[in-house]
């Protein structure tokens, strides 16, 4: 069990009950009761460990947004409101956190979702912290759904995030990373970790169309994800090899560098894609493309047991290990 | 103007309107229209900046959740659930965080304020982040209100946090300070700094009771916060200065150390007391002491004017550029 995983235990323990936190810490989001139904979430991102030392403050403020709105896309939530503290080296000046608020809004402003206040202080580098509410689109969609013989659906295409951070950090060491690599391909796997699209309107049409019965973002890694969507449903979870969906910029990029692309999906973490559970009589309702463009695939099902597995001809591996554990993980 | 009110001005220029944000960035807290109406507030500590390096995880988590619940007093809200984010340097083990997090419950569950979710980052030195949200008890109080000719109210001891953060820095020095101090001033100096207490009962009493006009927590020095609290209501604020109370204990500090004691009381910060206007005719009707047995004491008045000072009997002095700015100041 990943350490934060272990910390969420431990306090859940120790946590006085309320009538009104119908879900509370363990999940991508809390819901609590307030007249209507709020989904919360925070999430704080820390410069050197989050994201990569020197990055553009829009940049960290379009982050910032983005993790936390991926919280509520993998609860089917709309978000409405969100706090933003910033804490940061005063010789940066004070238009630097007055442009990752801007950051934050580019994401925000589109989703409707309004800054409702904030706080600044200094730190010795740079610190965002946004808290994020708003409403589920009909019921949360919460990790512990998924029963034995549902079909497992991915967003996206998984580790092209953790080559985009490869390449940035070998960039700002002014390192050679993946030489002969199309520009192309190098510009989308940088996006994918610098401007990662968080997956609200497929979160919020899971909602309204009662398809999923469990989800969870992947942002520590699909493998850790994986297992911890399994652990909170009491189930197996089985990715098929063949199946996970490698973009062929990932596929360049790992040949480049003479790794495995599996290894850097299972792994990589950053993705913000949507890992979900569909009832097997519903799988063949999901389209091949979600209501942003994005790839939707079945990438494996739900089996009893326990675990999460990736399965090649080799037989079953287990991946519930793989990823970012926030309590355990050095700088990126 | 401060630094920090200078962005948020800056800011409001840049925010897309939103009818459901009651009241946004520029108060002590935001109000969201949400069915009910809700009162949100967050507040960063960085370690170094905002509380001395070193200090105990409860007490760290204690400050963090105090800081956010004067907030929600000076609105007059009753707090109901929070959001905490923690950073922390791996080598401080995984209780760590786990006990900010119980200082922070320490606080909160006596006044049934429920825990919703959070975040972990490893981080170089301990970063806390709470977003608190509450329900208001009747009208939120504004900073905004206060008309000229009201009674300006001001709970607590002023300067005793800023006594206590002297002592408290000293003691981590090894450096001696206000030598033959007896014990008890010095207790009492260091948990005014080191564990200060949010007025949560007297804001709510001042909100359900329709006393106050405008209030503010005193968070950042009672010159800075009055010269807030004046220019957002469009009034002179005038402080008598026979009328601040000084605490004994203070006293003997500034006597000890050579010291003004109006000086720690107007620039000290960390206060958290509550700075309150009242319409003339119902001054009387504010009680020496406040719900939870602070004194209460009527320390001036709003005028016709602009900006706040102190009066003297050598005239007034302007005191709106006294105190802590988030944007200017270096670690305590």
């Amino acid at each position: 069990m990943a350490g934060e995983d272990r910390f969420v235990r431990r306090l859940l323990a120790e946590l006085p009950p309320s009538s009104r936190v119908l879900l509370g810490p363990g999940d991508d989001a809390a819901v609590v009761e307030a007249d209507g139904t709020w989904v919360v979430t925070t999430d704080m991102l820390v410069e050197g460990v989050d994201f990569l030392p020197g990055e553009g403050p829009e940049a960290i403020g379009r982050r910032a947004m983005a993790v936390n709105l991926s919280d509520l896309a993998a609860m089917g939530a709309r978000p409405e409101f969100f706090l933003l503290s910033v804490g940061f080296p005063a010789a940066r000046g004070e238009t630097y956190p007055l442009s990752i608020v801007r950051g934050a809004l580019s994401r925000a402003t589109p989703l409707s979702a309004a800054l409702a206040g904030g706080d600044l202080s200094h730190a010795p580098m740079t610190v965002v912290s946004v808290a994020l509410w708003g409403r589920p689109e009909k019921e949360p969609i919460r990790r512990s759904g998924a029963r034995a013989g549902d079909a497992l659906f991915l967003s996206g295409h998984p580790g092209r995030a953790a080559a985009g951070l490869r390449l940035a950090r070998a960039r700002a060491e002014g390192r050679p990373a993946a030489r002969n690599l199309s520009a192309a391909a190098e510009a989308e796997l940088l996006a994918a970790y610098l401007d990662p699209e968080p997956r609200v309107a497929l979160g919020l049409k899971l909602a309204r169309e009662d398809e999923a019965t469990a989800a969870i973002d992947v942002s520590d890694g699909l493998g850790i994800d994986a297992g911890r969507l399994a652990e909170a449903s009491g189930v197996r979870l089985v990715l098929d090899a063949e199946r996970i969906p490698i973009a062929p910029a990932l596929a360049d990029f790992a040949r480049l560098e003479s790794l495995d692309p599996l290894d850097l999906a299972l792994a990589g973490g950053d993705d913000y894609e949507l890992l979900f559970t569909v009832p097997a009589e519903r799988a063949d309702r999901i389209p091949a493309e979600g209501p942003d463009g994005e790839a939707l695939s079945r990438v494996g099902r739900a089996e009893d047991g326990r675990g999460a597995a990736i399965r090649t001809e080799a037989g079953d591996r287990e991946v519930a290990g793989l990823g970012h554990d926030h309590l355990r993980a050095a700088a990126p």
